[in-house]
């Protein structure tokens, strides 16, 4: 974590137009050959800005400027918060000595994810690049599934050992220049088992001749490399920490997940809610082939291909009601279409809701019930309007009544299966996200079909 | 930020058993009015949890549990974290003096985020509780702009002139034990302007007696109070900060946005694109009348009401084929709803791409034309199976040509429609998320019936 040197709010068009501008600079001075201004230049920006400059240059010249930055360490930070196709282009047109030289800079836990992602043979050539240390780290951090503590941690973690004083502890951090932000100390046994954590306020608090263990914490929330991703996000957002330790099955300090990381986690956890809601399983990018990506979202499909075909089926025996009443069959849109909109809106209500605990399950009763009734307002409100709709364009009081009675019950039971089915995928452990997409649209669906057709034959008395 | 005192990680059938049993011993001591152990209990535990905890408690014990946590500044934090329904319920049934004591420790932002959510009556009712220095700071910050930096930055911001020496530094953070977690050190000038940032780190590694200004960080990344929430939080994360001071116009330092308060705003923003994107704009709660969710839902259904009209007059237009051929209205419903939950998809992948910042608008071309194939390949296999259901149920050629031609068509059609209303929504500066939800549905439903009885008349010749 650094100060950043950038001190304008991001995200305006006043931003937009002073990145455009330093972009252009950068180009200018590269294509001029001025090589010292544009190492000058490159030096005062922050890594995270030089990720999105690199972005919006022209291609051909990114991995020239990408190495005109003369700090390694910078280069480093830069590389791993490039964009991923950015990333291969650095890495195919690179000099190996040279990406060598950046890769050995980049923390082993980034490492690690951006190894994992590669395909297995440009794996094998990266990490002939590395050094032994690195290598040993990355082999080690690689064995993790990347959805567990042990996944997203980084091992570049400092701790000290227990037995310290306030002032060893001191020097020794004065020492560690090279360590990823330290704001928790974490002290460790002979045995290297995590003992305790003082954050650098109690350092400084503290009389320097006092051994660490004497004012060490010695109930460190902490969780084992096989935990969930989400359980750590969720752990460092509740009790809001700003690291949390990572131990082994025998206690043993391995590394840490830091606040940033579970930013990360939540963004991609949100990520797959939404697209589970929306029935497709994985983040779309890019570098994903068109048939990868119809792949993944074939089988979602299959959900509401099915319901559809049972809704057809639904309507071919009443083929002899549309036959009698055909404008029944221009109204299907409309009936549909209302109740599947309304089942999305309480659907995400309640998703999201559980998702981030604003609700839970025990509150599935009042729930259903608030729904019930805002299904209920919604669907007379629309109900009268399509009522007088039907009823005035085709001079017909019976398809009035029919597609009004028709919204009210399918709205409301719209808003009722879309409440109630979240609730129940919930308490049955499982992610309520994926009932939203295809089942609730499904069932909403075909018993809208049904009623309506119900409702009509009853009404045309036929 | 505290360091916790529970060790096990949540959300795990085991943490939900260990928090069962804790509710029923605490419940247990509280019914049998062993003050002292329910006291002791109480204060083993962390704020968080004592807030989950009191949230399972019978209703009626409640807020006599609460007032047994014996250290006000905890109970204030307990408070704070409580939902909206049990704090509505401690302060109703609090004893006046007793709730003042708390609320005068709860962080004057939190107490204004709370005072804000408050109906007019009850919020005079609570500022008179207040001391005088609390009631003044809530007011102030009642003034900022929720959505604004000013309306999430707490104002109890530990900051020191310039001008002091390291040592001077660390003697006053010593005798400062009450102000929120510090990391980074605040420094200002004599007119309280902002003028550099030391972090503790730096105070530990320095000499004791060098100036402040020596040291610092003149290059402090800031935002002034009506900078949007949603541009704090990315430069939070897109700068990895853990913390972001907030100066007014006269770049005075007013306060700091913490980390775990972006947390919270990404969280709500991501929320709010859900609900866009659902076609409902604001969270409902179990407080909000039925009445009123139906009031904010209400619009966002007009759309798609006008949309089914405007699919219920191009069948209408239509009915002489639908007359003709009678099984055309069987199939409506699998030929929209794919339709519809392709463009869903499409959709969602592109909101989300753009908000997590995965794709922007420069990628439009690219991925449109990505999606075009998806929806091609999605289109043929799916119009396949149709063709192939529609001629071998119907035993009619014609039909499940009409039937697997309209399904390639209007895949294809809605991916490419809700992958490209989005992009240019975005570049139009217009929230993509509103596109999704009515435009993109409406469009895909009008385009899919006209679509279909274009193709049918055709095939059929009518």
């Amino acid at each position: 974590m650094q100060i950043n040197i950038e001190s304008k709010p991001a995200a305006s068009a006043a931003y937009d137009n002073r990145k455009k501008r330093l972009v252009e600079t950068i180009d200018r001075l590269y294509v001029r050959d001025a090589r010292a201004s544009l190492q000058k230049m490159l030096a005062r920006l922050h890594p995270a800005d030089l990720a999105s400059v690199l972005d919006d240059l022209p291609p051909a010249h990114v991995v020239d400027i990408f190495y005109a930055i003369n700090d390694t360490t910078t280069a480093a930070d830069v590389f791993s918060q490039l964009p991923a196709n950015l990333r291969a282009q650095v890495m195919s047109e690179s000099k190996v000595e040279k990406l060598a030289r950046v890769l050995e800079q980049v923390p082993p836990d980034e490492l690690a994810d951006l190894i994992g992602d590669l395909p297995e043979d440009q794996r094998e050539q990266l990490m002939a690049l590395l050094g032994r240390e690195s290598k040993d780290e990355v082999e080690s951090l690689l064995q993790y599934d990347p959805d567990t503590a042990g996944g997203i941690m980084t091992t570049d973690i400092f701790s000290l050992p227990h037995t310290l004083t306030v002032e060893e502890a001191i020097e020794n951090i004065r020492s560690r220049e090279d360590v990823e932000m330290v704001f928790y100390l974490y002290l460790t046994d002979e045995a290297g088992r995590l003992a305790g954590v003082v954050s650098l306020r109690q350092l400084l608090l503290t009389r320097p001749g006092t051994p660490l263990h004497k004012v060490m914490n010695r109930r460190v929330m902490k969780v084992t490399t096989d935990a969930d991703q989400t359980t750590v996000a969720m752990l460092v957002d509740k009790y809001r920490l700003l690291a949390i330790p990572v131990v082994n099955e025998e206690n043993v300090l391995v590394g840490m997940v830091t606040v940033d990381d579970v930013i990360d986690v939540l963004e991609e956890e949100t990520t797959r809610d939404m697209l589970k809601m929306a029935g497709t399983s994985e983040s779309e990018t890019l570098t994903h082939s068109a048939f990868k990506i119809a792949w993944i979202r074939l089988p979602w499909l299959l959900a509401a291909f099915v319901g559809g075909l049972a809704a057809t089926a639904v309507i071919g025996r009443y083929e002899a009601i549309l036959a009698e009443v055909l404008v029944l069959g221009a109204f299907l849109p409309v009936v549909m279409g209302m109740a599947g909109n309304v089942g999305v809106q309480s659907a995400t209500v309640a998703v999201r809701g559980l998702a981030t605990g604003a609700i839970d399950v025990r509150d599935t009763v009042p729930l259903v019930l608030k729904e019930l009734r805002v299904g209920l307002l919604l669907g007379s409100f629309y109900g009268v309007i399509l009522a007088l709709y039907g009823y005035l364009m085709h001079h017909s009081l019976a398809l009035g009544e029919v597609v009004g009675l028709t919204i009210l019950g399918n709205m409301t039971g719209a808003a009722l299966l879309a409440v109630l089915l979240p609730m129940i995928f919930q308490r049955l452990k499982v992610d309520p996200a994926v009932a939203t997409g295809p089942f609730v649209t499904t069932a909403i669906d075909i018993l809208g079909v049904l009623n309506y057709f119900v409702i009509a034959s009853w009404i045309y008395d036929l």
